[in-house]
């Protein structure tokens, strides 16, 4: 029956929006088509809902990542049936690794319609499954509402999931909808409590370590590792990649684990014993030839105290109380630092000037740096306060659509997104939307003109001899890609600099503007 | 072991790359990663293979579905682990529904890494299985040439399949690999004979429809049916969607089953009697509230003598001869025919015209025009001979990328590749990798700003009170996309047009000029 024939009977679609709101959600970021109509009509019909239409569905999926990195609550995309899940799969595979939770809302052909095998007939379940945490298709209009509320409840599930609910056309106009109540999230599961006697024994001097991951890295968390590392002289780290780390001046400085493998096999060496705490053990990103798999020294103790999805700030305040540090004053806190005025030709050490000097306070920093960004970390630890947020899945092209949902989860806070160019690319359709939806996002695009981090790579997996063929599949110079068009042309403003003074000026200029605005920093 | 300590044995990437030489493959689309550096080195070390870098991974994969298409052989794809597959689902989508072969090989983390769940682990067979019809992994470098060679050979399995290699990282840089022979393509299987006589009864008469897909499109294919036609009066049609039909003047006109749900139904309302060849029983490609899914007349009979995998050659010189038409002159053969110049603002029947007047002999017709593009098939009927490929799948953003195939196989054509602009944001990427190649290929973007198709389908899904939330979420005017400024920012030559002379003119100038030409025609 259709939309209007059934006035008096409210609709499945009807039914899904409204439940998604009473769940908690008000944001959807969305690329629909023919089988989700009813949804977008429905986005009229009840009030509430901010939907946020992006051209391709990686910058959806990347943007409700970013948006539960900022908003600690899921939002939902709604995708257009398989095919439309396909685009968005692999910055679902990056929210997953992140812990971010994400509510997909999938058309799917009518009931009837699936059987007959149309052209845009595929198996959306199967295309879900390996991103997803939970996977449901709903079979009929009663059933949406409830379906919805489960959903979101199983998104919830800390340390956040991706759940991916089908919608078949005929169960979103249909009436016989029904609104859920929101399902109460579940709890996080207590800590490794058997561990913590490990634990406290195991933090003693600068051999021992603490590896913080996921909520550890909350300026609160920080607070009592510094603390804890202040009692003991046990060192910090951070994973690699994290969800998101609060940092800056004030707060306890955590460095992270390398990603090079000599380089993260020399930093781990030292420590004979290494407490997790919301981390996992280190493991290489990359297989290497030659090479362990296995970042930490043969022999290492290692005690898993809290894992990211079980309940850490118990297992910090009680590691910080049983090693005796609750009243010990943190160690490692940032002290305030402007380093000098960066001059001379784009590269690592002066931009990282050039971003530590203006780094606003309560920024958010998404970093897709790659190869130029691994000097910034260190550099900036004396910026005023800010957010740091990684690509916890490794697939590129996480970076701008990250930023949009960081901004429309925090429209009081300054974005600045640092893109390699190779990773720009993958996602560059998220300009338009940035534009479309004004948000006060910062692009620095780093054109280094290569896939540089392959050059390296390159060497590591072993091949010493890589000939003209296999160097040209790594340059990205043939044509130059030229951002600061390419963002003008998708209505985002936007210059090119070639040197760390007009970056910095740049950068000012950017973070005053309203509104979008990209920096082609030509190295 | 790594690349240069073992000098004396092949390693396992270098066999993959010889047997799928040897295999009758040498076009390669890639967008690798670290997992792919040893297939990337034997880029050199294996002289043959045509490498050809793209940006995203869906151009990858559309790339190969139009080398297919047009050079009736598969392209290999070379993508970075499960994430750089999932990018590329979509347009794989589209090749599974074409029946276009594609071999893809997809890097995997070395088989001992795999248990790590290093950040881009993922379920890459999961990922693979929904849209290939063969899925395998290597599991050492021993297997890889012969897994290879299989591989090839299920992506040739008629029509075309999609075949899914996945080469863990050790089995690429590991001693022992053997390169295999090429195996024997599997032969057609017969039509079915038991319904011929059916179907040489069912075709009498102008409510009897021969409906051709598959390779029954090809100008040989095309000529026996016109005899057909002409012997026993019944219509022809193909499906709304075909990998590839030939068309021009001198050759058999065969007009489409339209897409619009009343047209389609009022199109084949007339018939009593269908026999398809090559082609499936037409089905609604959505469905819609109170419409039926089966376009065909209830109690049409249907009769099904070929499959688009069975022997379509064998089917229709059967029929032909049975008919009794095999000297009889084909009917309905085109005439050559120049439409008048058309003028002002751009509209779809104006477009149409400057289309008709402009195609070149042996062109290749890419469309993905949707809305604006439905008066394009009738209008061009009689220009020179071309051949016209469709988006069997329904996943848009297929165009660009296909393009890029089309013209890859075929150096000495021309390629026109008609995109709205809604589609051609999916994988506008594309441009980039048309610029790096030189490829001859004019792009027509038309910019009317709106997801047109959707405005209509609102309606169709029985939306008749669409608020202005609901319209936003289908309009693309907020920021303007400058499509010409776009595709300069990736190297493509390109102009701006707002009516038809200009448009006429672009045509030509883009067809004259070598390398890519992108015209964005404003509606």
């Amino acid at each position: 029956m259709s939309d209007q024939d059934d006035t008096d009977q409210m609709n499945g679609a009807d039914s899904l929006v409204q439940t998604l709101l009473d769940s908690g959600l008000d944001t959807c970021f969305t690329n629909p088509g023919t089988s989700e109509m009813h949804f977008v009509a429905a986005l009229d019909h009840v009030p509430g809902m901010r939907s946020i239409l992006v051209l391709q569905e990686g910058v959806a999926t990347g943007a409700a990542d970013g948006y539960y990195r900022m908003a600690g609550k899921p939002a939902c995309t709604l995708l257009h049936l398989g095919p439309g899940l396909a685009n968005g799969l692999s910055n679902l595979h990056n929210a997953k690794k992140a812990g971010s939770g994400v509510v997909n809302i999938v058309g799917e052909h009518a009931v009837t319609h699936i059987e007959l095998d149309a052209p845009l007939t595929s198996d959306i379940e199967g295309i879900a499954r390996p991103v997803s945490h939970w996977v449901h298709t709903s079979m009929s209009a009663a059933d949406v509402g409830a379906d919805a509320a489960r959903a979101v409840q199983a998104a919830n599930v800390a340390p956040g999931q991706v759940a991916t609910l089908m919608l078949p056309s005929d169960t979103a106009w249909n009436g016989g909808g029904a609104v859920a109540p929101a399902l109460e999230p579940a709890e996080r599961p207590a800590f490794e409590a058997a561990a913590l006697e490990e634990a406290v024994a195991a933090l003693s001097g600068p051999d021992s370590l603490l590896l913080l991951g996921g909520a550890a890295l909350s300026a609160e968390m920080l607070e009592l590792a510094g603390r804890i590392a202040a009692k003991t002289g046990c060192k910090l780290l951070s994973e690699w990649a994290n969800a998101r780390q609060e940092r800056g001046a004030g707060r306890v400085v955590v460095n992270r684990v390398p990603y090079p493998i000599d380089q993260a096999l020399e930093t781990l060496a030292p420590f004979k014993r290494i407490v997790l705490l919301g981390a996992r053990a280190p493991i290489g990103f990359f297989a290497y030839p030659n090479k362990p798999a296995i970042l930490t020294a043969e022999g290492t103790q290692i005690t898993n105290l809290c894992t990211t999805a079980q309940d850490i700030a118990g297992a910090l305040e009680a590691l910080c109380g049983n090693v005796g540090a609750a009243d010990t004053p943190p160690a490692h806190v940032a002290e305030a630092a402007t380093p000098d005025k960066p001059s001379g030709p784009l590269e690592p050490g002066g931009i990282a000037q050039a971003l530590a000097r203006t780094i606003p306070e309560d920024a958010i920093i998404i970093d897709e740096a790659i190869t130029t960004g691994r000097a910034f970390f260190p550099a900036t630890a004396g910026a005023p306060k800010h957010t740091w947020v990684n690509n916890c899945g490794g697939s590129i092209g996480y970076g701008m659509p990250v930023a949009i949902g960081a901004a429309v989860a925090c429209p009081d806070r300054k974005v600045m997104a640092l893109i390699g160019d190779g990773s720009a690319m993958y996602t560059v359709q998220a300009l338009w939307t940035m534009a479309r939806e004004g948000l006060d996002i910062t692009i620095v695009i780093f054109a280094n003109r290569v896939y540089k981090i392959l050059r390296g790579e390159l060497t590591n997996v072993g091949v010493s001899n890589a000939g003209p063929k296999a160097m040209d599949m790594l340059s990205l110079d043939q044509p130059t890609l030229e951002f600061a068009q390419m963002a003008k042309s998708m209505g985002v403003e936007a210059t090119q600099v070639t040197d760390c003074e007009a970056l910095e000026l740049a950068i000012e200029t950017g973070l005053a503007h309203k509104g979008p605005y990209l920096i082609e920093a030509v190295m």
